[in-house]
């Protein structure tokens, strides 16, 4: 008998909606993001709670970073991006502040920070540390569910 | 009969010297950095000259992040990291400057930004563009060929 669905998929200690993730395979998930530094910026994750990149097998490694290939032509596109930024903060001082391996994807245009004040602020509370520059785990302005499942829709919707 | 080696590789229009590159596939190569940031700032580049990540095999997205987890650890080890950081700068709104896809690795630890004035007068020259914080590719000060050899030496000799 398979073992009962929960519901949801775990990041770190956190629970993530199902209606925020719109695309996954059988060992790795894509969701949208509670805090984005920008629209459309993502993480994929491994289904298995592991902290560091080097902590996963080959088979995730390559499962994760082909899901990413697959997902970001689609995100630039969707977004009207002409670049991405794609990181993995692996470990504290790299800036990871949630213990679970995640490639973040970020749509990238350009001027695209001038136009966005809320950025500036979250550098702005760190800036002497090129560590905090570079935290794309900061903490930000919460989304409602309600946001982010209507975006997961959105971007679900492009795989189908 | 094989085809000639050339005795170099090719980053996107730059000649790397094969004393520059410590760990090869097939499909990649992994050299050290003319600028690093920190110690054992690396980049993972697939041989064949693409621009863009999604301009990649699915065969070349696998075999340059596996190569990436595989070296990942050593380098980690070497450079007494706590941490690293993984980045791809996918096209020149995302800070690319050299027009080949290629997958920054910086080993991090605690405090390591504080204690390298070099990299503060690098970050401090555009401070008003998160691309530019965010920008691994930027100027920085040329090392020699042969302290890049000494580097790609020791770095090996870890995987003999």
């Amino acid at each position: 008998m398979a073992a009962e669905d929960p519901g949801f998929y775990m990041f770190g200690p956190y629970q993530v909606y199902k209606e925020e993730v719109f695309y996954t395979t059988d060992l790795c998930f894509v969701m949208v993001n509670l805090r984005p530094v920008l629209p459309g910026h993502v993480l994929v994750c491994p289904k298995r709670i592991v902290k560091r990149f080097t902590d996963l097998t080959p088979e995730e490694v390559s499962d994760i970073w082909l899901t990413a290939h697959k997902v970001a032509d689609k995100l630039e596109l969707h977004y009207k991006g002409t670049s991405l930024t794609f990181t993995i903060q692996d470990g504290p001082e790299a800036g990871q502040s949630v213990p679970h391996v995640h490639v973040h994807i970020v749509p990238r245009k350009k001027g695209d920070f001038e136009n966005n004040d809320e950025i500036y602020d979250a550098i702005d509370e760190n800036e002497t540390k090129l560590k905090k520059k570079l935290d794309l785990d900061k903490n930000r302005r919460d989304r409602s569910l309600e946001e982010r499942t209507q975006e997961a829709d959105e971007l679900r919707a492009l795989f189908i």
